[in-house]
């Protein structure tokens, strides 16, 4: 037969998906699983979402525009405008196959192969799969959980451009680590790309869960950035309406979203039905981000108490999204994460979390973290951490080789 | 401003879609358009959709798996395997985001950059964006209307091949031409594929679109084709579903769905609604696909009766899908079907075409073809040939400079 692609051969599979066998198979033996691995909020999507869906008298399912409905765009813009305080227009806003989606137009058309892109580490664990399909290298520099995930300083990322580099791509806050960069860091990423002439590739789609009274900074509100500030946003965590696909590219440079339009054009269009009822999420109320921050904050401080009250572990106070990357007395992650679905329960319940190796360049600078998404409720998160508490016990005295 | 990327302004705006903003624009004046112009059947969604979309009691809209719904795999198999009589299992099928992002997703799989595949043109317009978006040579080799664009013969083809070519990419029955091709063509595919020990990428989006009695022969019926046959599906025209984005892509080599299924891990999952919905359709009775098929044979029937009634017009029978590639007595078939959409009208109404130039590799190959998609009622359709007969006539007489 013919041989698959290098291309295939080397992409890395998910952290956050590749153990889902394992969890499917500990489950057809009965297990119970905490999904701690996904960024897949629990909360309910907004009753206006579906009956938006169920009133709309759609006879045929057809395509929307390749960019998105026009509706949408505008709707998009306008809460962009109202509620963020950010002025757009429906010609900034590309609407796209969720957020993922958006990135990749991002990639495709803001860099060419062997073209380089500078990523904070521990980074999103896609932008290394999506650097392989477009033939662009990442360069990582590092952020330490010793200094809780910080921004490295301007010099030191000043240090890593290469002739190559193209842009910087902040996730913020950041998924793994739930760093909030502040304002003053946006704006230092902001001036190193004016300098440097590269694009600000900023993915905030966990912008609305911000703690402890922090207000998020959107590179949007860069003065002068229009030119090279590109935004990822999507519905998914927002409205928790993941399984909508519905995202956006923005940008207020319009030969970014002109040029974009014509990958939108090549996949055709965007879901409808996403686009219909996800109309409606656009002009939810202010109580609607207020209940969500507050239902997250509280969840993190459990999970953020509980992990540091087991022995062995550190983890940093972050403020934003919803994930924790504690380091664990481990010495493989994947093994480790592996094992709690395969070979580890209390009372029938295990806790699947996804192995930090995956969110690296280098993975094995992530054996001993692990991304801890905490999207159940709290009563579970306790449960969490005591089958964590648990585990780790029994594991270090097990001395369970490396599988 | 940092500057975008090469590919990006290389790649072409899709032919099928590039002339939206003059058909807004003509609408906006008043204007009746008749949508010839895009492959979006007008019959109903079938109610099956719509009732399992309405009923399904959906708290949080949240990820599926990333190859798709495990039930919805083992529905399209077996859906393969009880309609089409083509065995198949969950493992052989990977859900997708419509039917583009299955060539994507092998695009990526089987392809390297610098790799070229092998299509015969005139060809699907948006496979020359995947080529840029993935770094993929297309080789065209033409097919030709006085020939009704059969197949080349199978010493034409494999002269085109060259040391860098991983496949041939067939689109069957073929978008934009209609061309069925037969088992005999197909199997001569398969051996050339064998042979030179390439991949067979078998676009079967339009397989339920076969008129004349004509059976459809699938790649996935070439015994020992196992290992080599990669093919595209979708959910969208065969239950005027486009809005749906729900497509597969299917292969009983296992080893490719597996790769695949990291670049799906990568873009998280495919949308739920359309999966949850979807699975009504593929238990539909025999009753829906022999209603689509005779309907869309009587337009077919239509719209070349009344084209050929056009003088200075060439259009052979073509037996699939739902377009047909007309000669006009035109010099450029983007000046024309533009000017259709800005300068001319019949009592208000006028009609939109997709230009032939995006279909060929040489678009100057396609300057006097357009793509008539018959997806209106025979009433429309034959309003349509009124409208292009008398444009014609006038155009001709104008003698409208290029645009």
């Amino acid at each position: 037969m013919p041989a698959l692609s290098q291309r295939a051969q080397q992409v890395p599979a998910s952290p956050i998906r590749k153990l889902v066998p394992y969890a499917n198979a500990a489950k057809a033996r009965g297990k119970k699983v905490l999904h701690l691995n996904i960024g897949q909020p629990d909360l309910p999507t907004p009753p206006a979402f579906w009956e938006t869906l169920h009133k709309a008298q759609i006879k045929v399912l057809d395509y929307t525009e390749s960019g998105g409905m026009p509706a949408f765009r505008e709707a998009y813009a306008r809460f962009y405008t109202e509620v963020y305080h950010i002025p757009l227009e429906a010609q900034h806003v590309l609407t796209t196959t969720g957020g993922s989606e958006a990135l990749l137009f991002a990639f495709l058309t803001l860099f060419d192969p062997g073209d380089e892109v500078l990523v904070i580490e521990p980074t999103y664990a896609n932008y290394i799969g999506l650097g392989q399909a477009t033939g662009i290298h990442l360069r990582a520099v590092e952020s330490h959980i010793e200094e809780d995930f910080a921004l490295p300083a301007p010099e030191t990322l000043e240090t890593a451009l290469t002739e190559r580099t193209r842009a910087i791509l902040l996730c913020n806050p950041s998924n793994p680590t739930g760093k909030l960069y502040s304002e003053k860091e946006v704006r230092q990423i902001g001036d190193i790309c004016r300098r440097h002439n590269l694009f600000l590739l900023s993915d905030e789609s966990y912008r609305d869960y911000c703690y402890d009274g922090e207000r998020f900074f959107s590179a949007l509100e860069i003065e002068g950035g229009a030119d090279f500030v590109v935004v990822i946003d999507t519905l998914s965590k927002r409205y928790s309406a993941c399984g909508a696909r519905v995202g956006a590219l923005i940008s207020r440079n319009t030969d970014i979203i002109g040029a974009a339009l014509k990958w939108a054009q090549a996949r055709l269009a965007p879901p409808t039905l996403g686009q219909i009822a996800g109309l409606a999420l656009l002009s939810l109320p202010e109580s609607h981000y207020t209940h969500v921050r507050e239902t997250f904050q509280r969840r993190r401080d459990v999970l953020l108490e509980g992990l540091r009250s087991i022995a062995g572990v550190t983890c940093p106070t972050v403020q934003g999204a919803f994930y924790l990357m504690p380091k664990l007395p481990i010495p493989d992650s994947d093994a480790f994460a592996q094992w709690l679905l395969e070979r580890f329960d209390i009372g029938g319940t295990t806790v699947m979390v996804a192995p930090g190796t995956g969110f690296f360049t280098q993975p094995e600078k992530g054996r001993s973290l692990v991304r801890i998404a905490y999207v159940l409720d709290e009563p579970y998160l306790e449960q969490a951490v005591e089958i964590l508490r648990a585990a780790l016990n029994i594991y270090a005295r097990e001395q369970v080789p490396i599988l």
